[in-house]
């Protein structure tokens, strides 16, 4: 059965903070991808799924990041445990567009928005023969395990769609 | 006279790379804020003036980020060198609204835009005594020395302003 | 009862990865800190308590590094899981010196050493009234708990000790 | 004629620093190895010369790390500017080793070291028809401009060698 919503938690790393003692904005994107493989990971998928350099890759499928956003409301700090939600929030014929949640005191009735995210992911392979990377269509192993979220998974109460989008 | 425009070249480094073997989307964002900084630095400010945690925070502004964006169009390479381009898109009362232009091949005629970025930054403060911080209005040193970019120079030919915005 | 040995398990992130492909050799450090602080937590201990900087640093022990090292053997490859093995080589006065192995294949009987790695920590705190960090004795809570791994299980075999001491 | 030093200036990004308010212990690693890719650059020379993933890897060699290590003595700061020297310790027949000081204050005629680094990196090729790496010897190219440092170099006073070594 396709799957629009996935959640992970991680807990922020000393190396993931900076000076002014949270969690640096920059990482906040890459607990979206992260997040977004593991998501693969649970559909039995992978964006590389030799998980190495093989030579192979005229037959593959890339997935290079169109579009990237973020709204910052609350900090994570170090050693803090967030929830990271993804949800499928469009399924077109080349690209993924993501939506990100990411919930500070998971556990709690009154748990806090820290960010939400976005990303438009593009999938893109190389011509046959060439190495030259082109759009195309998702690939029918992703389109038959992801599915965008309905509305109302979409319009959480407490969460907006990130402004960015 | 207050600036509304910054330039830096910087090369890819190996770290900055990924398996795909092109610049980590990611990164756009370091180097987006590292090009905020280096355009204080140009005008005799900092985020940080002391450089390091000395403890007088009570008087100190604080920059964190309240909304970051990047649309990408083409990679950058290892090893490449870009010009990164800020621009000031808006002063408000208590945040900055930048946009960031990244440009493949910058002393060529034609050159390309690899990726476009904005970051909306939000002044905050410790109210006195405390250390919670709260938003505050752009100090006068930073209020004096920046100013908005005429529209002209947001609407650059072949660069659209982020859709993210 | 103290401890000398702990372990943890971690997927490679695609950010993690370089363009050749695998983890790119500074993140080795990353995920040793990362294991000395999840060891900390296991024993009801963290490196920085409040999790924030909350300015009531006059009575805060600092582990800043004094030493870090690694011996590469075998590459980690995006999406691989591996375990990290964390020992408590030695205690000092006012340091404790850990040691790494980085395990492939975790769950094989003919497991991978991938790396093996050195940290030298060092207990640091503000002398009354100033913010000058020096070094310290190590504070009781973290000597009540950890110990120094006995001779034996630092020289498991093929797993010899780090070239780098 | 035959290179066995190079300097470079970095100065510490925001998102290279962490809450102890210095730069991560984990990115001194990533600066020696960008001071030796500089240093390859300044010798016409380059770890990945297409600077991209092009397919005629048969042909590349590689240049994975092998031993890394590092000692700290002080703190690089927020926004401080600091002098990396990179010294060829040896050139073996397929290794060169390399040891690196962090120079604070680089223009004062006290300039205080910060730390001292090491990196021994092998140079390795895949064997024809197949994408197997294995250790091999250092191409012409890199021998005929990379001699060893002399010892005097390496023995400058009040930088001794690396204890890692």
């Amino acid at each position: 059965m396709p799957q629009h919503r996935f959640t992970q938690r991680r807990r922020v790393a000393f190396a993931e903070t900076d000076l002014a003692g949270i969690m640096h904005f920059s990482n906040f994107f890459r607990w979206m991808e992260d997040t977004e493989h593991a998501f693969y990971r649970s559909l039995g998928l992978s964006v590389h799924p030799m998980g190495h350099n093989t030579g192979a890759t005229d037959t593959q499928t890339g997935w290079p990041r169109f579009k990237a956003g973020a709204d910052y409301r609350q900090p994570l700090l170090f050693e803090e445990e967030a929830e990271i939600e993804l949800l499928v929030a469009e399924m077109r014929s080349k690209a993924i567009r993501y939506i990100f949640r990411f919930w500070k005191n998971p556990d709690d009735t009154h748990r806090i928005l820290a960010a939400i995210g976005e990303l438009v992911v593009v999938a893109v392979s190389a011509a046959p023969g060439t190495r030259i990377m082109k759009s195309s269509p998702i690939p029918d192993a992703f389109r038959a395990r992801i599915e965008p979220a309905p509305a109302e998974a979409l319009a959480l109460p407490g969460a907006p769609p990130p402004a960015a989008s």
